[in-house]
């Protein structure tokens, strides 16, 4: 391939915490599956950044993983696309990040903004770890091993991007050449998709409706979810900008179909569970065919791991190619440079 | 092999600084070829930790990769009895290292006694990395990936191996089961080798005699090494005890030539000169077969290449085994326990 016609790299993980909801689905989701499109998309589940908040409770993550490949898979991001992979699969990543600890100012480090944000958010669990502090180093690592062009984030995080940035600059400065691409903030007005208390989605705040979950749970989830509190008696008139409900028409609804709401419900000419009758069809229709998908590959598990061997596969490749770069650069491998054996 | 005449670990390692000098050899190298003899011995060329210190001046690290290797291999050093590597073709040492800086408190690595001492020592450079401040745990993860039994270290570097077997403990505990064995100091009383100056041998004090150093040159320096400052004339009588030439004698000399010397100096019976003849001998003699054995290597670094690559190799093997285990225990692996795909 030449370089004219190369396609631009965009990396891009998640945590593995469990089954994926609609938060996920809207928030970033849909974006990726636009994006792989359009870039050479590396996608990963990221284990390794998982232990860093999560170090004693490692025994779900296995099935996170899986779990997550499988909302992946079934919302439509597309292997034959994109590189799919786990994190912990690519050793790269962590050979990257030992090489530029060795150049990373611990103050950069420690003014990380979310540094600071997450401890204290957090702060039942001693997080006063080695890795903690390094995790936005490893996220650095995870994009410069890939010489990843694009970086979609949300502006609170383009704080890491800047931070890679530096670390690559600083890498390249201090070796004399530019061996690590600095790497862009795609930035994207990622849609917030409200949960069932109006707060945002989030499975730590129990008010998420899963990808995978039962029709009849969803309906009941919608069914139940609280509406504006002024409006006790169905003839009461409620005001949609207090209600919970009318966000999910926000996202779901069309023009006509919103206007039909808002104005039943301002006037009491709906009750609440008519209003959101359409939304429940809304999101019954988005999710069927998700909930399908994901039922081939919960049936044939190793068809996803085998997805996700391939992904790590091509990852490496990736991966190596700037490593070699890399360590030539700091030194460490230019007495081989003899040697018929193969770099391994 | 059964347990019980499986052989224990030993684990050494030393910065690649460039060739070796006669402090090295009476230090830690003699130590080395002994331990060879009794355990299972994996040592290894610390190029990423000589990346902690010098990050901007990796230049010459490959040449001291092979020089260190050669003066190893000329020292008897022998690569069918022991294991020789070079850290960074073993990047199992960096995954371990990641996977430990999750569980390690940041206190633990700040109050490393050497930690701020080196700090200090080295306060023209800047050293406020997070991989300086990590590189206690990278040794750490050197030892613990070979599940070594045993670390040769003087008295000033205890403190490294408890740190080492802290960390083991911790992530044990954390996850429920023995993976890491926690290693015992091997407490060696290293003989200390005097440098020309009469401080300890050391590059950076100039007062050494490398290894291959030409004879005339080795000559020269003994000939030319400062004695007892206050014996300015041949007639005045001198004082060994503060004679740098003395302590050579008290390494090479046999009890009847520092009987001699001893005499020959508090009486002025004899010239320094005269008395370093039997030094410039004995080092001369200790040389040769080490400086004959380097020039083969010398003429031949593609063997060097090759001692290296399979000792690494070797080290995989050792290591990839306590990953496995690794992995699994902080379940990052156990996802693709179905798969058929082999582990990379």
């Amino acid at each position: 391939m030449t370089e004219a016609n190369r396609r631009q790299t965009v990396l891009s993980g998640m945590r593995p915490t469990g089954r994926l909801h609609l938060g996920h689905y809207h928030g970033v989701l849909k974006n990726w599956a636009r994006l792989q499109s359009e870039y050479d998309c590396f996608f990963f589940v990221a284990d390794w950044h998982a232990l860093t908040t999560d170090y004693g409770d490692a025994e779900q993550l296995s099935e996170h993983v899986i779990d997550m490949a499988i909302d992946w898979l079934a919302t439509g991001i597309d292997p034959q696309a994109a590189t799919l992979f786990v994190q912990s699969q690519v050793r790269e990543h962590a050979e990257l990040h030992l090489l530029l600890s060795m150049t990373t100012p611990l103050s950069w480090l420690e003014r990380v903004p979310s540094y600071k944000e997450q401890r204290e958010k957090l702060a039942g669990k001693s997080l006063d770890t080695y890795g903690f502090l390094g995790y936005p180093l490893l996220q650095a690592a995870d994009i410069l091993v890939y010489g990843a062009e694009f970086v979609p984030v949300g502006a609170d995080q383009v704080a890491h991007v800047e931070l890679t940035r530096e670390v690559a600059r600083r890498f390249n400065h201090l070796h004399g050449r530019k061996v690590l691409a600095e790497p862009q903030a795609l930035l994207t007005r990622f849609a917030k998709m409200p949960g069932l208390d109006g707060q945002k989605m989030s499975k730590s705040y129990h008010n998420a409706i899963e990808l995978r979950e039962a029709p009849e749970q969803v309906e009941k989830k919608i069914r139940t979810m609280p509406t504006d509190p002024a409006r006790v008696r169905r003839s009461d008139p409620g005001d949609p900008g207090k209600c919970p409900a009318w966000q999910f028409h926000e996202v779901y609804s069309s023009e006509q179909t919103r206007q039909w709401a808002r104005q039943g419900c301002v006037s009491a000419g709906i009750g609440c569970v008519e209003c959101k009758r359409p939304l429940i069809d809304a999101v019954l229709e988005e999710l069927e065919p998700i909930r399908k998908a994901a039922s081939v590959y919960e049936e044939d598990p190793g068809a996803v791991r085998a997805i996700l061997w391939a992904g790590a596969e091509r990852a490496r490749e990736s991966a190596e190619a700037t490593m070699q770069q890399a360590r030539d650069a700091m030194g460490l491998s230019r007495w081989q440079s003899e040697s018929p054996a193969p770099m391994r």
